[in-house]
């Protein structure tokens, strides 16, 4: 089995079946390095749901994906196996099974020690993922997370799972490891000044559009944490960036980032072990022109470097 | 307290405070005769989510909304207090916590005598509304159920309650009275051909498109059963619609009914007790141009003719 | 100066300057028979505005048309000269300057003995159509009135020139001939029963969707009555049609005509001497996929039949 | 390997790699009877291109397909083994090539006794399908052309191939039988009353939507020749709709069919030996709300039940 | 009365009858401190129509509104009363009627010393509000503009009063400070260099994009002047940001603000009385993704921190 | 012949036949000095087609176009005669026979002393333009490049010209001058480190997107090299803008230019003898509420300054 992309060069990228980056559809067990796959879950969205769709559209919008990064002068394709390995099963009605399969599922793709890049489906996702991570890795997580959200609020109409609370139950749960740990692109407004309580009393970085505008991305860039010791998981929530470059999320705030500054913080991120990623909320339905989904493509291959 | 839509000869159609048929927001215990309440839970959905904002649009279109039906030579604002009461509390990760708050909510508006016009959500939604109601009236209910579909699908992905299962669980509980029912603009394909076995062994009056068209409308009216005994209800999935009239769904199915072919049934209908009914399946984030959401406001336009 | 379309087996119908029909755009005094010109005015609106861009939308999907009608065995270009005189001039704030425009405007095309083909616009903007024809032609015109609406209707806010009161308007200054005129396309819902009194009273013969479904179109079109006398009218509200045939309108109403309708509907008028004609309330904003426009063409092309 | 669709009940319809009616995607060399399979070519399109992007988006709507048909009794799955083969191999810039390319790839299916549903693409992707059925079979082939436009049109700007000129060159090139041939769907208006002279030429039978509509569906359908003898070719353009019903398209014509009338025209087929059909001009760009791209699901399902 | 919004912690975001910031909808003379009005008049537009459905879709939008500003550390809903009292009364085919109808209405509201933000609506009504601010409080405004426009231009077609002049009637009808007024997001093309020579004279301080690019936002926002002294108003044209910020708008210019530069620029603005404040040019049916209501949404927040 | 814009101080800027800029429709070989001329062919691209309706589009959107430069202190339209002479011919399915119509049309532009400013139509048709200058001029031309891509990569599905590799063939062929070339905007991914390997080669200043933001936007605008010798052409490939500001086009790349930035470097580069320009891939089809097509006009704006 070859893990290349098929090529635009021979075939149109308009052509073929969709798969992430035009890579080879493979089982779960196959002897890929890296695992790209879709989780389309959306039942704990608060407002648009829709990233049900999410996996699909990515697909489809990464045949645009080429490989050689040019600040890296590297090509993705060159010494990892990625491969597209579909949609992790879930239950679009019934959350405390999706999280069951979804833990079971990714535990299945780490226990042969491979890496994943997910695809969702909104934010209560990543709860299990970092769920077998912990398991497999028998340690907490390094957390480098792109939202506009806190995701530390509490329970919303008797429910503790929703798609705004997954770094809550990770602390909670003992899953990520609070001090090396970072939020990136946050801002207002809050419910109350009680939101900003739990990253205080948990010394998570929690940085805002502010930390990166008024003295410069470079200066910001500069200022980044690195990431040495221990596993370390990326989960870039879309909605990070402002609604102008990804309107199709489900809960979209003015002011916030560009393409361009996450790309440039992902390129700056020094990650020793990262050993998995998701980009979470792209939700179709609310997208215009795709660039939603471009924008998930261009940080799915930001992530791809990462993860070598 | 006046029970009259803001006029749009006074004040503009596009202006104001949106409710349904720009009737007063009242409280749920208010004197009204009929409330027009939405339902937002679209948790059960199979394919396209989205109908959560089904009230919230049916309620912007229906600023079209006008009062004298032509054909009846009726203003249905004259002699019935029709109010729009908001929307029923849900939860939208939580299907059972749905379920109770819909229940208890509608009970709370039939234990006073008055009639509802349900807005969803879901075509999961019909099953609390009709268990509320067979509560009320202490027997089972006829059915007139415009749709698509059958809704007596089996459980999937472990789920019994979603959104294609309603009438296979109402019949179950006793809800309805089969041989007074009738469903109304099915059509294939189907799953297998058990997908029948329901409706036959229940001897619902399934009735499909071809049933209209073949021998024609005006036949078909003058063989509609009438529904003189016992408590009515009618649940109109949009769906029943050919995509074409109705594109903002979550199954959409070729080959549907007209807009035109909906009205003259609900015209021809002889219903003595109608005492609720539901517009289901209205998805504004797949519509074009609010064509279905204009379309459900003409439906409910119907319907509040025949409630009265 | 030839009067011929570009033609589309030699230049795409993708390019070039956009003309109705890709005519010649020439002056409105330049001799040619029958002027096809915008009136891009709506500011007399009660719901969605936007058809000031009719003229201009209208003119891009008109790039498809052709000249030979299959039924009538014609090519509307080999007898008639018809030509692009560009829009009217028109006051967006302003209906009265707006209306003295149209009205001088018109009477110059007409005074040379010309006919014309205006795409509007609202609806208000026939009345000063009809105003210069009348003065024209010395005599009340005959009217054929496609519309789900009766326009008959009382002043809005204190305005007597909305876009639903031509009709009253036309009547009241003795304008058209009501025992010649006809509507057609109209349906409920009404604002009032008094609504109908209008038509009665001065015995305009106004059919309902009703009249052409329920008999059948064939048996419609037999009864179509005939213009042979005096100068007649043709004004065609493109919301005759369902919103699925024109979604790009103001006031959009359900259950209506199709465009085959419509379309044998002209085809079987029998016109002695049609003087002019218009199309309104195309919405581009609101159309989806242009077909709103694209049924505004096949309507010209109709019209542009009977008035040669 | 089993042909069988993933299942719905199992897995949500929105999940998945999407190939067509969620089938296995296996080499154009496997064991299967009927290819699923897309021509992503829109080179030869005369007004809006885009039907490359047809192949994808009707698998991607295929996931709502479903396997039993009501009226036939039959569930296509359960006797003919149909794949997803993935997509032809075309040059976008390069017609000569392309046909090279279409031909050779469905020779190499049909030689292996394979029957082939192919998905556009623009309508110049007939001619190399029915040359390879030609060359196959030995024999000319019975052509069931639904269409708005003859397709016998001459050459245009000095393009012998463009999308409106495959019936031209099949009935010369000796192609397709055309006694046995009908055309279905057509309609005005047209460049020029020549514009028929073909086919009253070769006698095919070219009907209208007044063929359809005037006597009624039933009548037509009485009248519908049989196909009996030597292989038959089903070539389906999506602008036989009407433009409400499947707006997404090359160059759309109002006054068009319904999708029921589709339905039922390929439910009264009686045809012997159906060895090949296609779907084209599904132009995604141009469609609201996926309707267009349902409709070509619908009608493939037809085609499926067909070609068993 | 409780001047609280509904929780979205409690219900759903996506339910309940829709108004500002989901705050009570109360009478105009209801016991709150500033209101927050709709104005849907848009017929002074030049190009695009369509703001009159401003104040409904952006009432919508605010249902993702929360009251703590991080920044601040102050919560809105605290301190203040704020009230959604619905639309002020419009005449969409009279301006003249619409003008004395929107001075009426807002001196009613400010004679019993509330305040206000008003929803546009085009900005041509920002002059009647003026109007009823210098009546009330008996001096000159200090105007704070955010605009691509100057507003200062000339009569058009013989109207005085199009949505491009309020600045210059404004201060012709000597109801703005000039000194103490500020111009902000100004940018080119002009019709022609005589555009500049009214806020030339009158000494209008008119900042570009330029002013805040070429020495950044840090600087630019150091440089503000400060209003302390008399009676502070903010107009907020939303077409000072760029098309890809706010589509939706009437005459969108290229090369505009961000969300993000406008965040900041109301967040340093030092005002001792902010009297009212409006958000003018919202026009839904050319918005994508709702991107420009959520600006604006997110706009009305600042400016509810500042007129506390 | 005046070549004066239309006014929309006169006549409303939604009215009118829509040329570029509201400049007269004039024959090629009037008098004017500056063609504006459309090139509709898209038959090259590797993507998404569309951009055939690009001339149509953009003539729409600069009817909102006006002539003073706020920077510049000057009116395009007082010593520049500028004409819109329509749509060069091109033949949709034929690259070979477009390329021939279009460089024998420019050269016939040419050949009088005129300049151009034409808008595509996708890159591969600046080629012929290139080669048209060329033989007029007997000397290699400056190119300033604005685009995402390099455009020097090879052949793709056995065909030299498709829409990424007119800069090869232009300095394969000689016809620009390398050392006085630039590119701006340029930004992976590409698809192999060896992209890189021409312009390395042959010098030209190929610079990112970084090289504008690391230090900043006036640093850059500062190292821009001047263009004193020899005739110099710009071309314009809208996917230098993000796809946030320029949703509408072939194949976009994120993290790309704003138009702010592409204003400022249009306005500081000095050119002595501008000869030519062009503005390409502007696809209208995935354009979302026509900001493409206005960044497009306000590009157009910048060019028609430095044409002079």
């Amino acid at each position: 089995m070859e893990y290349k992309p098929l090529s635009g060069r021979e075939f149109p990228r308009f052509s073929g079946i969709k798969t992430f980056f035009r890579m080879p559809h493979v089982a779960a067990d196959a002897d890929y390095d890296v695992a790209l796959v879709g989780v389309p879950y959306d039942g704990a969205v608060s407002y648009r749901p829709g990233c049900r769709f999410g996996p699909s559209k990515v697909r489809e919008a990464s045949s645009l994906g080429r490989g050689f990064h040019w600040n890296r002068g590297v090509n993705i394709f060159e010494n990892t196996k990625f491969a597209d390995i579909g949609d992790c099963p879930v239950v679009p009605i019934d959350q405390e099974q999706t999280y069951q399969k979804i833990e079971k599922f990714f535990s299945g793709i780490l226990s042969s020690n491979k890496k994943f890049i997910a695809v969702g489906g909104d934010h209560s996702t990543t709860l299990p993922l970092l769920r077998s991570l912990k398991k497999q890795y028998g340690q907490k997580l390094n957390l480098i997370h792109f939202d506009a959200h806190l995701d530390t609020y509490p329970a919303a109409w008797g429910c503790e799972y929703h798609h705004g609370a997954f770094v809550r139950h990770a602390v909670n749960e003992g899953l990520i490891n609070c001090e090396n740990s970072i939020q990136i692109g946050l801002r207002g407004p809050l419910a109350s000044g009680a939101d900003l309580d739990f990253v205080n009393k948990h010394k998570i970085k929690a940085t805002t559009v502010d930390d990166i505008r008024i003295n410069g991305l470079e200066a910001f860039l500069k200022d980044l944490p690195t990431f040495n010791d221990g596993p370390t998981y990326i989960s870039f929530d879309i909605d990070c960036l402002d609604p102008s470059y990804a309107p199709g999320t489900g809960t979209p705030v003015p002011g916030g980032l560009t393409t361009y500054e996450t790309q440039r913080i992902l390129r700056a991120l020094k990650i020793k072990n990262l050993v998995g990623a998701d980009i979470v909320e792209v939700s179709p339905p609310f997208d215009s022109s795709e660039i939603t989904c471009l924008a998930a493509v261009d940080t799915m291959f930001e992530l791809m470097c990462l993860i070598k």
